[in-house]
């Protein structure tokens, strides 16, 4: 990644705008990752909030607070809040996936052990929690404990729908709502709130997150069979290979004579495979055009979030918010 | 158990006393556990929740919020929100130990898998969470969160402290505040605040929970080498085999020579256990009194349990809590 070209991604234009909020964001975050009595807390924290993640979800906080005007401290609460949400659900995400690797370096489970990270993950959340309630809203606090449950009910679900070839369109957005698109809407969400918006512009920030999140969680399926893995840091197949049924194959499920259906019942919902198995899969996705049909998908969702922010009055945040919903797309072909 | 004698426990006597209220509670328990989408949620939150534990850490809220004077609905929410933090503490427990048994029937983590047990107890923390939010009142969210933050340290904690002999009873005693005692207390305080009570009588709530929840734990570690199989559903020395460092083989490292120092070492350092050595960890500690001295401490504890609620006006209710304290410690000879 070249610094000019990096110059011109919204994300970084965003962390550029926000820089002396997420400078404040990552100090909080720093503090409130300590403890006294256990260093392996801030040892196993730190291991995954300094492998230097986009912090995308606290920008979508920061973003839609200073869009919506406000001039407060807790902005900065609320994003640190969704940052420990989002630690602590991918440590507890890697010992549930076995993971070995996490933004290009060992998971905690590997580096530690599955203890340190369920233990550690219950404590980011717990302080997610401190923090959250500091900002005395309790409007905000009611959008947080649902998001969280909503986080954790997605998770669940994935674990019984992600292998089973019954899971539809309808489930699968069911689960990326869990898993993804909560915290995204729910970000934006606050970020309003704590500024004192109208339901109006309240309703659109969230579904913004909504389907930004949707958007983006289905480009990150896609990423696995389109993907260039130098510049995802992703082998091709991981999703395929770990017998995930994601969009693309649910798609290629829907299509499938009795032949091709044995096949999905065999390397998926049964989980045996043979070499070459991928390379029929992509076949037959796309001699079903699955892949595309899930481009055209994930661009749908991004304009939706675009179209959502309609009632918000232009501004040079806004701005940047519009262009990450189509970068967001444009990751992958 | 004959229905006679378990007439007269005071945890019996208090369950029959607030028999209404617990009925409401283990209805909102069941209502929130509930999941439209992940049916492995209610199955997973079902076996531990029907699996009939005491239920003493929601009376305890109950029980406080009575006495004070409450009568508002929302003792409900808080009794069943201490309910659901301690399942979610069982569940990862579990993974964290990879225990079998619990309560006599076998873990969750066994009859399902580790992944069910984190995610199901991420759910039931977001749950517990959600039911504190609908009380409204900010000072009970401060109170939870901040024992939430505690139990996962103290968890944390114990990872490392457990097997280490550095470990002094200053250690072990912050590793029970987090493990048990944090979750007793913020039960007695949140019934005193949710009631309106002064400052003072929410400190001597607190410091009724604080006591009787280290007093309880003590107990539990010594019931483990002088408990009775039958009576208590666990085996003489699991602890110990587990090398576990709890109060008793504490205060006997602190009186051990070279030899038992080599011993302690081996056993629970090193965990290089052979036939005979739970009965020699027995005769060392018996050698140097630490069965009986840390009975004493239990004793001392359940007393000052007593001695807090003494700026609390007498009732039948505040009576049987009294007598909670003296049969925590009567569990063991």
């Amino acid at each position: 990644m070249g610094l000019d070209n990096a110059a011109t991604k919204p994300h970084e234009r965003l962390a550029a705008a926000l820089d002396a909020d997420m400078t404040a964001v990552n100090e909080l975050i720093r503090e409130r990752m300590a403890s006294e009595h256990a260093p392996r807390i801030p040892e196993v924290s730190a291991h995954l909030v300094d492998a230097g993640g986009k912090r995308l979800r606290p920008m979508l906080t920061l973003a839609s607070a200073k869009m919506c005007g406000y001039e407060g401290p807790f902005h900065i609460h609320l994003a640190a809040t969704v940052e420990f949400i989002h630690t602590a659900t991918l440590l507890h995400d890697d010992v549930v996936d076995e993971s070995g690797q996490r933004r290009g370096r060992p998971t905690a489970n590997l580096l530690w052990d599955n203890k340190s990270s369920v233990l550690v993950g219950d404590y980011l959340f717990a302080r997610s929690f401190q923090l959250m309630v500091e900002t005395g809203n309790l409007r905000v606090l009611d959008i947080l404990s649902n998001a969280s449950a909503t986080i954790a009910e997605g998770e669940v679900l994935q674990l019984t729908a992600a292998s089973d070839l019954g899971t539809d369109e309808e489930i699968y957005l069911k689960v990326v709502r869990g898993k993804t698109a909560a915290l995204f809407s729910a970000a934006m969400e606050v970020g309003g709130v704590i500024a004192g918006q109208s339901d109006d512009v309240v309703k659109a920030l969230f579904a913004y997150g909504d389907a930004l999140g949707i958007s983006f969680q289905i480009v990150d399926d896609l990423l696995d069979y389109r993907g260039n893995t130098q510049a995802t840091g992703k082998n091709v197949g991981d999703d395929f290979r770990e017998h995930k049924l994601t969009l693309p194959v649910i798609k290629a499920v829907a299509k499938a004579d009795t032949t091709e259906r044995d096949f999905w019942h065999r390397t998926i919902a049964k989980g045996d495979q043979r070499d070459g198995d991928l390379e029929e899969a992509l076949r037959l996705m796309d001699s079903h055009g699955t892949l595309d049909a899930t481009r055209a998908d994930a661009v749908a969702w991004a304009d939706k979030a675009k179209a959502s922010l309609s009632v918000i009055e232009q501004s040079e945040l806004k701005d940047m918010l519009l262009d990450l919903a189509d970068y967001v797309v444009a990751r992958v072909r």
